[in-house]
C-alpha cells in the first residue's frame, strides 16, 4: 500500500462511480470473494466494485492503480479454477452491470459486446439473425462473455468450432494506467501487429480487463442427429475416438462418459440408460450437418463404433430424442452428488489416448479410495475426470487433493496439458510451472512486467512475480 | 557495437556454425537482401548464416546478442512487405536449411516440422495420410512455413479454413539471449498459460525465431466444384459477397476479379474467358463438401449471384476444368507484367465493403494516371489492388507509391486494417500506428523490450523502437 490510504481509495471509488457502486458491507464482499472451484484459496476483498461503463472500470483501474491496490476482475464467478478468487485487501472488479449487446452485423457475421453478457443471452440474440456464436462452456446459461475471454473457455461445441479464441475478432482492454487499448479488427483477416487480443484471451485478467469485445459469428447449423454408443471397454471407446480422428470424421459434438459417470447418471435420472449391465464406456456424437449429409456421417460414425467392438448403437434425428440422451451427460456433475461433494480435474491429452488417461484415472481412484467420474469431449481430448469427497472429512479432502494432482501427472505423462479449459487460476499454478518449463515461466513474468509493472491486476493468479 | 568485433563475431560463427554456414561474399550476401517488395528498403548485410539445426541458430543468436548485431531472420524470401529485407551490417538468418518434416501424427491429425520446410512439400507429405494444411498463400511452391508462421500467412483456403495462425499448435522458438522456448502443445485444446504461440506467429521475426511448429491439420477435402460468375457493375458482385456472407454459405474459395484484372487476364491467356464484353467484375467460387452438398451449395452461390445480376454464370464440379477456369486468377499478376512491373497492396475490408473498395481504387487509378487492377479473397475481403508502372520512370514509381498509401487510406476509412495478409514489415511502418494508434504502439513496444531488450531480432520491422 503506497501514498493512497484505505479510505481514502474507497472516497475516491465513491466519488468517481456512485456509492452504490463500490460495496465493503462483508455479507457483499464475501458473496464475490469465490468461484466454482473448491480447493482454491480465497480472501478477504476491501471493496467489490460494480462499474456501470468503461469510464467507471477505468477510473477503477486508476484509482487502484494509485493506491497500488490489487484488482480481481470477474463476471458471473463459474470459473473452475479459483481466477477469480478474491485475495485480501483486494478490489473485486465486476463487469457483469456491462452487459449492452452493442451491434450483431449479420452482412459481416460479426457482434460486438461488453464483457458482462450472458452466453446464452449472446447465443439467442445471433440466433434470431440465423448465426451462432459457438462456445458453449457448461455454465452457459450463467457464465459472462468476459470470464469465457479471460479464460479462453471451451465446451461442447469445441471439437467442431473451437475454443473462444478462435471466434475474437478484436477487443477493447483497459490497462494497468487506466489507457484504453483497442487492438485487433472488425475484418475476418488482419496482421496488422502482434496479436494482442489473443494474448488477453485466457490471460485470466492478469494484464488488462476486457471492455468489449468483437465477436465472429458463424452462421447457424441444422438440429443434430444423435448417436449413442456403448462399449464393452474404455479402450474400445477411445479407440472409436482415434479412428474417429484418423478417418477425416468432424461431429459437432463427441463426449465419452465411463461407467461411473454411466452409473450416477442412471441413479440420478432412474433409468437405464439402455447401455447394458457390461457397458464400461458410452460416446455421445452429433452431426449438424443437416438431413442426409447428416445421416451419412452419423452412419460412419456408428460403423466405426460397431468395428471397434461397441455392443449397443442407437441414432436418431430426432431433435428432442437426441436432448433426452445428451441429459445423461449433462447430469453427471449434479448426479454425483448423490455421493458427496465433487471437484472436477480438466486435463487434454492426444486423442489417441484417452482410454489410457481412463484407466489412469481408475488407477488413482482405487490409490485414493474415492469415486472418480470420467466425462469429458472425447473428440479434443479434453478429459474432466471428477473426484467424489466428503466435505466434512478433512481426510477425504487431502485424498480428493491428492487425486486431482496425480491426474494432472497422468495427463502430462500422456503428452497432454495440465487444464483444456478451465485455467490456471489459483490451483494449478505449480502445475504451470511443471508444464511450461522455466523458460516459459520467464517470458510469462516478462510480459506481465511489462503491462503490469505493479502487478494490480489478479496478482498470484496464475502465477507468482 | 560493443565488446565484440565485427571479426570476431564472424570467426565465432565460422567456428560454432562451420565456414560454409557464414558468407560474406557480396554476391551471396546481396541476394539475401530484400524479399519481393520493391517499396521496402534494404541494406547491406554484414553477413549471411544457413545454420542447419537449432543448436546452430542458438549459437548465431547468442554470438550477434553480445556482439549487439541485428539479426534478421528469413526463409524463402517471397513476403511481400520487407519484412525480411536486411538492414545495414545485420546478420542474416536464413533458415532454409532447417527443412525437415519430423513427424505427422495422423491420429492426433497433426505434424511437428522445422521452419524451413516448403509449404507446398508440407501439403504433399500430410496428403499421402488423407490430411491437409490449408494455409496456401500464392507463393506456396517455394514459400517457407517459417515465413508462413512469422507474417500469419493466409490464401485462398481462408474463406473456409482460416489463416496460419488458426493451424498453429505449438512452437519452439530461439529467444534473444539464445534460450530455447517451447510453448503450445500438442493437444486440440490448452489453456495453461498465455497464449504466446500466437504472439510469436505474425510477429515478423521481431521477438525470437521459430525453429519449430507443431501444425494442426484437417481432413483432406473432396476436389472442389467450381462457379464463376460474370458482374455488370462491381456493386452487383460485391452485393453478391455480402449475400452469400449474410445467407450463412461458406464456400471453400470465394476470388473477385476487377475489369483491369480480367482484361489483363484475357490479354496474357490469349483467351476470351466468357465474361463478355460488359464484364466488370468476375466471382470465382468453389465448393470441397462434396458430391451432392458441394452441387447444392453451388447451385445456392449461382442462385445469390443470379439474384444479384450476374448476366454470365457457370457451374462445373470437373475439377481439370475448374482448375482452368481459376487460371484467369492465378495468372493475374504475370500477367499484369505485359504492362509494366507492379506492386501489389493488402488490403482487408469488411465483406460488406468491397465494392467500395474497388471504386476507391478506380478513382486513385484515375488520379494517379497508373493502371490498378484489383483481385481479392472476397470471402475474407482481403483485397489485393495491384498497381503498374514503369520502373524506369522515377515520376511514375512515385505515382505508384502514392497509389499504394492511398489504397491503405480507403481501406481504413471503410473499417478495415492496413494488412489482411502480406504484414507490416518495413513498408507499413507509419501505417501500423496509424491503425493501432498511440496506445496499441505502446504497448508493442513494451512486449518487445521486455522479449528483446537489445532490440537485436529484426529491428525496425512493423515498428521502431
Amino acid at each position: 500500500m503506497s501514498g493512497m490510504s484505505t479510505e481514502a481509495l474507497l472516497d475516491r471509488l465513491r466519488a468517481d462511480l456512485g456509492k452504490d457502486a463500490v460495496r465493503t458491507d462483508p455479507d457483499i464482499t464475501g458473496s464475490y470473494a469465490r468461484d466454482m472451484m473448491p480447493l482454491a484459496p480465497s480472501g478477504q476483498p476491501l471493496a467489490v466494485v460494480l462499474p456501470e461503463d468503461v469510464t467507471g472500470v477505468r477510473a477503477t483501474v486508476r484509482a487502484c492503480a494509485e493506491a497500488k491496490v490489487p484488482i480481481v476482475p470477474r463476471g458471473a464467478g463459474s470459473g473452475l479454477s479459483g481466477a477469480a478468487n478474491a485475495i485480501d485487501g483486494c478490489v473485486v472488479l465486476v463487469l457483469t452491470k456491462l452487459n449492452e449487446i452493442v451491434e450483431v452485423d449479420p452482412g459481416n457475421r460479426l457482434a460486438v459486446v461488453q464483457p458482462g453478457v450472458v452466453n446464452l443471452d449472446l447465443r439467442d440474440a445471433v440466433e434470431k439473425h440465423g448465426l451462432f456464436y459457438p462456445p458453449d462452456p457448461s455454465s452457459y446459461d450463467w457464465c459472462t462473455i468476459g470470464g469465457n475471454l479471460s479464460t479462453n473457455a471451451g465446451g461442447l461445441c469445441c471439437v467442431k468450432y473451437g475454443v473462444t479464441t478462435d471466434s475474437v475478432l478484436g477487443l477493447e482492454v483497459v490497462l494497468a494506467d487506466g489507457s484504453l487499448l483497442r487492438t485487433g479488427r472488425r475484418t475476418v483477416k488482419g496482421v496488422a501487429g502482434y496479436d494482442l487480443a489473443r494474448l488477453f484471451v485466457g490471460s485470466e485478467g492478469t494484464l488488462g480487463v476486457i471492455t468489449q469485445a468483437t465477436l465472429a459469428l458463424k452462421p447457424l447449423p441444422q438440429a443434430p442427429g444423435t448417436l449413442v454408443a456403448g462399449f464393452p471397454s474404455t479402450a474400445a471407446a477411445g479407440s472409436a475416438v482415434a479412428r474417429v480422428v484418423r478417418e477425416g470424421l468432424v461431429p459437432s459434438l463427441m463426449e465419452i462418459m465411463d461407467a461411473t459417470s454411466i452409473k450416477a447418471a442412471e441413479a440420478y435420472l432412474k433409468t437405464d440408460i439402455g447401455a447394458g449391465s457390461g457397458c464400461e464406456a458410452l460416446l455421445l456424437c452429433q452431426s449438424d450437418s443437416g438431413g442426409e449429409v447428416a445421416r451419412r456421417e452419423l452412419a460412419a460414425l456408428e460403423q466405426i463404433c460397431q468395428d471397434c467392438g461397441a455392443d449397443m448403437t442407437y441414432a436418431t434425428d430426432d431433435l428432442a430424442e437426441g436432448n433426452m440422451l445428451l441429459q445423461a451427460r449433462r447430469v453427471v456433475l449434479t448426479a454425483l452428488e448423490l455421493y458427496g461433494t465433487w471437484l472436477t480435474d480438466d486435463v487434454c491429452v492426444p486423442r489417441t489416448r484417452i482410454a489410457d488417461l481412463i484407466s489412469g484415472c481408475r488407477r488413482i481412484s482405487d490409490e485414493v479410495g474415492l469415486r472418480i467420474a470420467v466425462v469429458g469431449h472425447a473428440g479434443d481430448g479434453n478429459m474432466h475426470p471428477t473426484i467424489v469427497y466428503d466435505p466434512a472429512s478433512e481426510d477425504e479432502f487431502a485424498r480428493a487433493r491428492r487425486a486431482f494432482d496425480e491426474i494432472l501427472e497422468v495427463g502430462l505423462a500422456l503428452g497432454g496439458t495440465v487444464t483444456g479449459e478451465h485455467g490456471v487460476g489459483k490451483i494449478k499454478r505449480e502445475w504451470l510451472e511443471r508444464e511450461i518449463g522455466p523458460v516459459g515461466m520467464r517470458v510469462h513474468r516478462q510480459i506481465k512486467a511489462a503491462l503490469d509493472p505493479d502487478n494490480i491486476f489478479n496478482p498470484g493468479s496464475m502465477f507468482s512475480m
